[in-house]
């Protein structure tokens, strides 16, 4: 031991002695980039720490408490727009799992995985495919790179009947504050019922784990769906604007009657665009956002309506077909609706790629006319190129194509590879208030933020996301030009004054940035107080994570 | 104040003018039936109070923590076999919640409703029929006067899509130790998605209110299933007895596939019996429990199988058609399999009433011949009594004809209406591991269990519940005469080894008896330590229900 070296670097030197010299980074490019999001708020860490197993997970924390430093775990760290790997405040440690990432177990019979943090949406996905294993993994539409658990536990969503990824999990290994590791459960040591059943004996305590700070996940099951008989996805185009409650209010009815089994995605026309093209500067005749005038040229020109529905099917061929019939007489009034199977779909992803690089323009445009007839009715290449990544998706399978939408008012080119939205300084703020799923409230919710977007000169994108029969996230994208200072400022106040008037109606948020956490809890404060007892309790000196979730407060250091 | 009473005194009395002299009872007869139940173990009150409100409740919980008493709260005490309305240890003050009985809200559009933990199921099934509200509750297969909260928060099991009764529940007002009020979700008060989205920002903590004891639910959202466009009930009976594991395999790949929704209940030849018939101790022929040739000459005399299934196919007419072929396919090789819609029921009922009330012998064997028939096979007049009221659950419907199987080894009369085997003297524990549903496990765990039972005298009794598509617990009763006390220490001492020898293979308890909380975590120590430290926390003096689910030890008093 150096008498010379101050309390940080002696933890650093233990921290490298503990898991490895080159594991502990505190300078460089790749310490730099742990600093970044889409977001416009930015922190900076002390220290990045990769350990490679759950013992130096535990010892990184046991060296961090004695000091009193501060310690940010995430999975993977590509929670962009949310903070990616950003701690809410400077100077925390940083952990990052990615290096355990060990697939534990399939269990096929049983139809789920025991995985590590470090394990992707793509490994997992890939591991099952290439084992023969029929179990689908669910993913979200961001990068394949993103941690399944990190997700999950931070209960993310996705696209299949698996997507509430919360949901999902079951038997969890967690790290607690004082280094002791613990099996969720309260069952023996490798219970066998501890991956197939939630609530174990005694509280349950899994809910306590995600959008926290009380343990790091170092491991946990995940259920993943039986390969269905048979997969369709649909889409259904909604003709107009104003029918958006009559919209929620039959997706409510097909959930609760368990046609609508997916994570169904309902996305206007602005996020629709910014998955296909750059912003449309041009089209804003001096204002700061779309007119309406000018939305429905765009949509015209590319061929989209004002809001679009994907969800999929999945099931035998006659529930499938019981539960298209429903949807059918539910949705066919809004607009066209089209089904399509994996055959269908592979037919049409062959004429799509034919159309593309054919360049005999009387051959390319009656082609182009076929593909769009048959399938989904008058569109644009942009729409049919967009297709084949959604209905991935909604097989689970992941992409980075749909997340490309960071850069729509980004000055970086939109990347084909090496999709990096941080990296490349898109900005992208989520906001993501949940409402109980009835056309009157997502009514109620747009007319409070359109007027909010407009005011702070944006385009108002959202999606409501079913995320169980009775309710909806109404997940609202920011775009803004990083580079831009004043659009900067305007996002952030965008931000901040969507946070105050949705929660004036008690709208909270599903899930927030690590820079607003605070205000969370701020209407609740015996709430808040009983979650502070308990952290206090089992984290006297607030090392894991202090400030997470609103659940103690930001440091006074 | 009067200086010459006790502070137990004192205490009653401010609990007195704080709910009202009639509210807090500490001698008769009710409160002698408060420390009753059909298991072997006895723990005596020290008073029993009955808020009508929360702040009574909260005025009762700061009372007792002035003076150390300690408060276990259950919300009407019908919890039999588990404990009824008894403490884990003697000179508890118990609070029952059944004056609390409002039922604040139902909202038909989202499919919940808004309780209070007096609200019974009969009182909420009553309630929905009688204002023509088109949502089914769920209920148990215990007595109607049951309270829907109190066993939703003790995460009990029901007969419907909506059987497991905790994962129903969603956004819980709680009562904490200090005093203080809570609504669970982190929301402002109020907040629109409260009853419809569990998950709420931060932390999910309603699991830390079931099966526990961080606070006292006052009133919860709970969710109801939209009524069916068609029901269909149906049984299989299940010829073989060694075909079991190949059953629990077929409910598994059905559950997984959806077409099993409901809480399926395959349940075992002794248990059938003690729902039609008192023990027959007369074809004991010398041993403590029933041989193998006679439990078949029994199964044969009464018309069952070795295993029998019930369940239930909700949904339209086309979904219900798709899930009951799935279910052909896989239950019809074990034995007869028998669908039974409402109408069907209704002209069953009137056949089977028509049979009891005829008089005239060779009519009544004709009709009787023609109703087994039509329905099931040939079966008893004992077995079509019992289906009306299998069928009656599986739509949610109570009754307690079911529960009087209590007084199967009982000398108490089987009573026709008012049962209550706690008040009458039965003798019967539960015995509630869980397992992955797979055939190898369910076969595992009774080839465990059987030689235990008949070591110790008794026959096996069990229900295989499929809670989730990958768990099922299997439920055991010890039914004992609890007039005799050797059969009662057998009792006792067969329901301890069958902790013993289940725990040794990793099989934890889905639920357990009050009086054998603490060996839940036993093996558990760090668990074990970071539930007691949060514990601690929020509740120094154990004021609430310390002991309960081993999350804090019992007081050493």
């Amino acid at each position: 031991m150096n008498a010379n070296l101050s309390a940080f670097e002696q933890a650093v030197a233990e921290m490298r002695s503990a898991v490895g010299q080159q594991y502990v980074v505190v300078e460089g490019e790749d310490f730099a980039l742990r600093s970044r999001d889409t977001i416009p708020w930015q922190r900076t860490c002390s220290a990045v720490v990769y350990p490679g197993c759950r013992d130096e997970v535990c010892a990184v924390v046991k060296i961090a408490a004695k000091i009193g430093l501060r310690v940010w775990t995430f999975s993977k760290g590509k929670n962009w727009g949310y903070g990616a790997s950003m701690a809410a405040y400077d100077g925390a440690v940083v952990l990052i799992l990615e290096r355990m990432n060990r697939i534990l177990e399939v269990n096929e019979e049983l139809a789920y995985a025991v995985i590590e943090p470090g394990v992707t949406y793509q490994q997992l996905s890939d591991h099952l495919k290439s084992h023969g294993i029929k179990l689908w993994s669910d993913c979200t539409d961001s990068t394949p790179e993103g941690s399944v658990l990190g997700n999950a536990l931070d209960r993310g969503l996705g696209h299949t009947p698996y997507g509430d990824h919360f949901g999902s999990l079951c038997g969890l290994e967690v790290v607690l504050a004082n280094g002791d590791v613990i099996q969720t459960g309260a069952g023996p040591a490798e219970a066998p019922a501890w991956h197939t059943f939630k609530w174990g004996s005694g509280p349950y305590l899994e809910g306590l784990f995600s959008q926290s700070n009380f343990g790091i996940v170092t491991q946990a099951g995940i259920w993943l769906m039986p390969e269905p008989e048979v997969f369709q996805a649909f889409f259904c185009e909604i003709q107009r604007e104003e029918q958006l409650p009559a919209v929620l209010d039959s997706l409510r009815r097909l959930a609760l009657a368990g046609a609508l089994r997916g994570t169904a995605h309902l996305i206007n026309d602005v996020l629709f665009l910014s998955m296909m093209v750059q912003y449309p500067h041009e089209m804003l005749e001096g204002q700061a956002y779309l007119s309406d005038d000018a939305r429905k040229r765009l949509r015209s020109s590319i061929g989209i309506t004002p809001w679009t529905l994907t969800s999929g099917l999945y099931g035998t061929k006659a529930q499938v077909k019981a539960n298209r019939a429903l949807i059918q007489r539910e949705l066919k009034p809004y607009g066209s609706l089209t089904f399509v199977d994996r055959r269908e779909m592979a037919t049409f992803d062959k004429l799509v790629g034919f159309v593309k690089r054919s360049q005999d323009r009387p051959l390319l445009s009656w082609l182009s006319k076929i593909v769009k007839k048959w399938l989904i009715g008058p569109s644009s290449m942009e729409v049919l190129e967009v297709i084949p990544h959604a209905v991935s998706l909604l097989q689970g399978v992941p992409g980075d194509f749909i997340v490309r939408f960071a850069y729509f008012k980004s000055r970086h080119a939109r990347p084909t590879t090496d999709v990096n939205p941080a990296r490349d300084d898109c900005g992208l703020i989520w906001f993501a208030p949940v409402i109980p799923l009835t056309g009157d409230h997502g009514n109620r919710l747009l007319d409070l933020c359109r007027p909010v977007f407009h005011e702070h000169g944006f385009d108002l994108s959202v999606s409501f996301i079913v995320v169980n029969p009775r309710s909806a996230v109404a997940l609202m994208e920011i775009f803004y030009d990083k580079s831009d200072s004043d659009e900067t400022a305007r996002a952030t106040a965008l931000y901040e004054q969507l946070c105050t008037v949705a929660l004036q109606d008690g709208y909270q948020h599903y899930r927030t940035n690590v820079a607003n956490m605070e205000r969370l809890m701020s209407h609740a404060p015996e709430y808040q107080k009983f979650l502070e007892a308990m952290k206090s309790a089992v984290d006297p000196h607030g090392t894991l994570a202090a400030g997470r979730y609103g659940s103690e407060s930001r440091p006074a250091d």
